[in-house]
């Protein structure tokens, strides 16, 4: 479930981001807790052995070591590689975000637009829109790990109301190697040109309104399934991984406390605990975890995804609603308050 | 309100930014001068202990953990990390700005297209922008806790002249367990498209035209509730602030003044107010207190927020006067001052 | 005026930009030389007073200040904080330029489509065009310096013929407590409305595409509005600029030409004039002054503001000229010459 | 073939990334280990001249222009370039991807809109949709290497089924020393128009939709060739190349280990493989390799290119289904489960 | 001529880029080997100077310059000023390729629509075409040094077959101070709308087709004329070029070899050619001359530019070809090899 935070900082307040430091759901110590124990298991282990298990010279080696890798771990340039591709993450997130496919604009016009309040009226209407729902489910399976999990066969689409037996019956026996997401799209089109003919959609404005909308309902679905297909390239994740991790690796050993006897440049003080690089790997690795690893599949069931399922539940509920019940059940006109 | 400072700085002028410098409203000063007695109090209390409490061997330690923090503040990428950051939320900040519905373009419409100057003319007008404005009003209660606190109940939205009371039970009587500020929406539709049929609206040529409008419309209100509902990631936004603090608290350590007659390196000079770190603190806490803090939810009541109960009374006198009393009362056309 | 040198740099050549590093028309010196004379100034009067006046002792107090200055002024970040900056203003900037309303979409669609060549026809055709003008010049008013400064009333208005006396009364007897550029939009529709019911517009589509065209060019109106409305929030121009002031005060004391005797790392060549500290003053300081403090306002007066009279008075005339001497005076159609 | 890997990542899960750095397929690791091998290769036989055939005076001056070649190693700004020419790149291969011609959105209109289950209007059906494959088909033999190796010649286009001889003769009829993709686009136009007149598609309304629909889908032919034919500027790749290239080349001498015993700072640890240096090779020479070099064209043959050949024949397969078999071939209309 | 490299680089080969460094035409080499003698030049002169003419003192204080110019010019920050204005160059040089104007969609329309095969019918169609042709023609002259250079007088334009005599009396006798591109813009309006009266074009939706597609093609027009007449602002072009200058300034005298003997630090080391300090200079030359000097103007006669003048011949042959030889010209429709 998405984690909403903004009505707690809707007024800047004394020091107001502190309470979102001290949040868990959601939060960079959730995420990190494991890896932060792991982090710091090996820094300690490590540190332990060259405090009381090295011979003086082996102490000497480790300290070159340290002092070696520290000197590189400083060049790796982290933060910088890390800034481009959050960005690039983080911007295909919220173009995934946008690109969710809402029936409300196409529940807007066939309430309006297809006549008739009779059974066959109100048929047409509620299965014109059941197509609507039926597609965005179909893709949301071909995306969403949390939807594929609560409809992984096309029984369960059927048993939820979303298809009936017969459409099932027609839309299995189409013959395709590829997906047929796109089958109710089809019947969609040709189900809103019979009813032009019938005369419940009253002209080809009438038609052609509905027809584009629905068009773009389809590109959204087709976004979603394209930013699931063609991911960012696997080598540049590589490649960050691969830097945050040497980082990393660079640190629990460069930044041990060494001996201050031997006088060794910015090693004249040992607090035992590296304060600075256990932050420095919550910057860093909170960066890379959750922008990226979250943010980069944001259909999985993370605390900070979208809750497709809700979506899906919340189109059919409020879509039914909005094309039947609703259907010229208008209010009264009465004069507002600001007449005259 | 909206600090608006545009016309102060219309022409370049000598050092013409400076007088920006000196406002208060709206200013970094206003807005950070609780925070910044807190950071100056923590550095004095700590200058002090150092001075005049610590015996000399703990003085020795203290400066030897100054120079660790020192070194340390330096390599945390402040100002990397905010750069990013900032440039996110001024992206979001803006098109939540630009997204923000104005009735403008729906009550041109509806004062061209709608015919008739009788009292059904006029009542449908009126109860067809009186929907747009409702929409608003429903999603600004949701986004906005300025508005909420003016219309905390349906009650106000009524008292208000949003709704009438009819209206107030028929939206009740709607049974869903979402949102439904998608409500007058459909009413819209289903009203224009009964215009179309008592002749008022007449053709499917503009009542698309006019429905289209309204679907944009319902788009830009639901790109604002989008962006109140997922909000940047909480864990980036605990990263950067991670980052900002753990900067500021190595800096209360790091930047103390030390002993002059130690001689460490960059430390032969005691001026006992640290300038620089001081106007870090204006850069850096301004940066993400302002730009973050204030505009990641630009609904609240702070000074640079969005006025939106300003825009939600302007839009409905505004509409009201276009769609009624403008409709039809045109100036008499006569030949303009070039005719020939 | 805009400064236009693109057809300066249409071929690249032997060290082409040399030659608009000579320019002084919209010039980085025209822009900064009173900056830079009290920049030298400042810097002048301290180096004498260190040289001349000072006594060792304060000598050598100040060499150890102006090394702590040098020390900090390189860690202010000012390439990176006006980086980021000066793409946020460029971007607004262009966005600005972008939206400036034409009429040329308008009056392409009133010449073809609004019919007759007799006095009512021309009459229609004319005032519907003023309108545009009229509206794009009361957005220019509320936002451009230079226009408000050629149009301070009404009556200024009315006398350049944007506005007919009797339009003027009807405009003025509206009453709102806003602003009421809107009028002359909903005036262009009912007008158009009304054309069609006289059958000078033929019918609902051609109707709807004015309409549609005149939606949009409103929108490019309340976008400049928006865009002066809502400035880049004056935290950050702040935090900007006090980095940038911060950065030159230091540089006045910390980049000092230090006794060369003394031995300070870095301090054994004394060439009186700082060459590298001035050309970094003309870097900053012009990159803040010209492309934020010029581009923040682009209707202003300055040398690179857009020349907002100059577009006002283009666009009546040449769109007076589109609507009536051109309508339907088309030059006989003859056989180009790769007729077969 | 495409390399998707984001259902491996849908949740964030302990040290979630390891797995993906581990892969083979479209990994760093298959793109890179040949250069690696010549990287590794050079440096090695550098290290065993300098340990063993140097004199010691030419070990002295060998150490010394080490020395040299690492401190200009460092100031070669090869991430920050490469940050810039990767945001380039990557920018360009998306939209690449997201303006592959789809004919979803056409065959939806073509199954609505153009009339008649007998043998001339599935003819008719039929050839539409294949005219918008053909021209696609056109398009992607002018961009993509792999699509061209398939189809040489127009003889494979016409054996594939997506030309008929006919249509061939009339192609190759016309004059005309550019590019003929646009032909079948035009036929199209002309046989919706024919179709029109026919009453096959009932009036304009729809005629139009279909028309409009069709621009869309050349215009993303058209972005597709103007991507392929107008590429980022040489020089902007050379120059990155050129850094990349000077930076491993200083780094194959600079990053020898030196003899410890000559003291030379931060050269008192000989570890003989230099870990560091193997890992920034990786991360820069992937970064370069596989983000620029391979998304700089991705209609080619490598593992993350865009699958072109299977989307030629998922195209045709599908949307001859779509216009022919499920032409009016609708389900029957039922009650679903929440009828009332 | 627009260089063209992609299909170089389709696939990734073994160190696939170095290909592209050895190429000529469009190359880093040729647009800079002027400069880089330039360059050398004065590189070597006061080389010599320095090692064969300095007194020994004069050497002792050309090297206490020459470290003084080396330690600044590492502050000049030229990558980062140069990332962000080459960033905002290539954006700018795309849009403009993206905006050219094809009359395809246009020639795809006018093709289908205009009704009759009869020589009023196909003078129709070639005259609208034309004028489409004539309008971008105009334009180009305005933005093009090629285009002018071919078309310096309206005499060459109408021997080129672009206007007709007739129409050329008629454009030079409307009255106006301004630019008059956009006359055949209105001149196509009203013979589309008179060809609607005719009958030649069916009904109202037919021409607002080609009406609303024509204003697309205007808008493409003016955004070309947009980015010529409101270029960069000239004080950023400066302020980046003045950057560039100085750090390569600072690098003729900073980045001598020293006397080694004198012990100065990292010049210990004479190898007379400074390596490094060359290719930097291919960088940031590089990335300044061409991405921004030869991108500023894509309409020149640089290797890299717009092929513009090759344009609008292909423009005018194959949209007559289209409008005309093409109308109503249709293959016989014949069953696909996929029938049943």
């Amino acid at each position: 479930m998405t984690v909403t935070y903004s009505s707690k900082v809707a007024n800047a307040t004394f020091f107001g981001f502190h309470r979102l430091l001290l949040r868990w759901r959601g939060s960079i110590y959730k995420l990190l807790y494991r890896e932060f124990i792991v982090f710091v298991g090996l820094y300690t282990a490590l540190s332990v052995i060259y405090r009381f298990f090295l011979a003086e010279s082996q102490k000497r080696y480790f300290e070159k070591l340290s002092l070696y890798c520290d000197k590189y771990a400083e060049q790796i340039p982290v933060t910088f590689v890390l800034g481009f591709y959050v960005t690039l993450v983080v911007n295909r997130w919220w173009n995934q975000f946008v690109n969710l496919p809402w029936p409300d604009r196409l529940m807007f016009l066939i309430s309006s637009i297809v006549q008739g309040r009779d059974e066959h009226g109100r048929l047409l209407r509620r299965t014109l829109i059941r197509y609507v729902n039926l597609m965005s489910l179909l893709i949301f399976r071909s995306v969403s790990t949390a939807v594929y999990k609560r409809f992984p066969t096309t029984d369960h689409v059927v048993e939820a109301g979303f298809m009936t037996p017969d459409e099932r019956k027609l839309f299995e026996s189409l013959k395709s190697p590829h997906l047929k997401y796109w089958v109710p799209f089809i019947w969609f089109g040709n189900l809103a040109s019979k009813a032009r003919k019938e005369g419940r959609i009253r002209d080809s404005m009438d038609l052609q309104t509905i027809m584009n909308e629905m068009n773009k309902f389809r590109s959204r679905c087709s976004t979603l399934f394209g930013y699931d297909w063609v991911g960012i390239p696997l080598v540049y994740t590589q490649v960050v991984t691969l830097a945050v991790y040497t980082f990393f690796f660079a640190c629990i050993i460069g930044r041990q406390f060494l001996d201050t006897q031997q006088g060794y440049g910015g090693h004249d003080l040992d607090i035992y605990i590296p304060v600075f690089t256990l932050l420095q790997f919550f910057f860093y690795a909170g960066w890379l975890k959750v922008v990226a690893e979250q943010l980069i599949n944001p259909f999985g069931e993370d605390d900070d995804d979208f809750e497709t399922n809700w979506c899906i539940d919340r189109n059919l509920q409020v879509s039914l609603l909005a094309v039947d019940e609703m259907h010229m059940n208008l209010p009264k006109m009465k004069k507002d308050i600001y007449w005259n």
